[in-house]
C-alpha cells in the first residue's frame, strides 16, 4: 500500500519513471491533507470558550471531515490501482477489459474530485465560524481542496474520450458539471 | 522526522489538535509532489525517440527538480520546527527569542514558496517540451506547485507583522514581490 511508505520513499516513488503513483494519487493525497487541516482546525475550536455557539456544528463538520479524510486515503491507492490495470488490459488483453479497466481509471478521479468539492465546502464554512488563530491554515486547506478538484478532473477528461459507452460517457460529463 | 512517517501516520498527525505539522508543512509537501511530478515526465522524456532534440535540457530540468525536491522535503519538517519554536519562545522566554522564532517562522515559509515557484517555472518549460502522454501530470504538478506558493506566502504574512526588525520585513517584503 502507497499509504504505508513513508512520505520519503512515496516521494521517491512518484518521481521514478513508472507511471504510477502519478497526478491521480496526488489529487486524493491534496484532498487528504485538505480534510486533514479542516479537522485540525475543528479540534482547535472544540471545547473553546470563545467559539462556545458553534460546537455543535464545529463537531459536526469534525466528524465528516475525518470520514472524507479516510475515503481520500483509500483513493490514493486505487488511483494506481487503476492505472496499472488500464496498461495491463492494454499489455494483455481485449476490447472489453480497457473498456472496464478505463471505466474505473475514470470513476476513481471523479470521486476524488466529489470528495475534494466536499472537504473545500467544509473549509469555506470553518473560515467562518472556526478558530481564528488558525485561518490561514483554514485557507490552505481551501487551496488543496482546489488543487485536488481541479487535478482529480484532469484525470477524469483524459480517459473519458477514450470510453466507448456513450451513456457512461454522458453520466460522468454530468457529474463534472455539478462539480463547477 | 515528520517525512520518515508513513503518509497515512502524517495525515493523523496533521488532523491532530497539535498545530504543527500544519499548513507550512503541507506547502513545502506540495511543492515537493510537484517536484516529484516534474521529475516522473521528464524520465519519461529522457531515451525517447520521438524527444531526441531536447534531451539536454530534460536532463538538466530532472537534475533541478529532484534537488528541488529534496530542498522542499527538509522545508516540511523545518516548518514544522520553526513553529514549534515559536510556541515554545511565547511560553517561555522573553522578547529577544520571540523576535528570532518568529524570523526564523517567516523565512522558512519564504523559502518553501521561493523553491515553489522555481518547481511551477520547470513545469512550465516541461509541458511544452516533455512527454505529451504524461501531460495532465505535467498539468498537475502545475497546480501543485501554485498551491505551495499561494500556502507558504499565507504563512509568511501571518507572521510578518509580528517582526519587529523593520530592516527584515522590508527585505522579505521585497522576496514576496519577486515571488508574484
Amino acid at each position: 500500500m502507497l499509504v504505508k511508505k513513508s512520505i520519503k520513499k512515496f516521494l521517491d516513488e512518484l518521481a521514478s519513471k513508472s507511471p504510477a503513483p502519478g497526478g491521480g494519487s496526488i489529487a486524493a493525497l491534496s484532498g487528504a491533507e485538505a480534510a486533514g487541516l479542516v479537522s485540525m482546525v475543528c479540534r482547535l475550536t472544540i471545547g473553546r470558550k470563545k467559539y462556545v455557539k458553534v460546537q455543535k456544528e464545529i463537531k459536526k463538520i469534525l466528524r465528516t471531515s475525518e470520514k472524507l479524510r479516510k475515503e481520500l486515503i483509500k483513493l490514493i491507492d486505487e488511483d494506481a490501482q487503476a492505472y496499472n490495470q488500464v496498461v495491463k488490459a492494454f499489455k494483455l488483453l481485449g476490447g472489453l477489459d480497457i473498456e472496464k479497466a478505463l471505466k474505473c481509471a475514470t470513476e476513481v478521479p471523479l470521486e476524488t474530485a466529489e470528495n475534494c468539492k466536499k472537504v473545500l465546502e467544509l473549509a469555506v464554512r470553518v473560515a467562518k465560524i472556526g478558530n481564528k488563530n488558525a485561518l490561514s491554515d483554514t485557507k490552505i486547506a481551501k487551496l488543496l481542496a482546489q488543487a485536488g478538484i481541479r487535478a482529480a478532473i484532469l484525470n477524469v477528461k483524459v480517459n473519458l474520450p477514450l470510453i466507448k459507452d456513450k451513456r457512461f460517457r454522458k453520466k460522468v460529463e454530468k457529474a463534472l458539471q455539478k462539480i463547477f
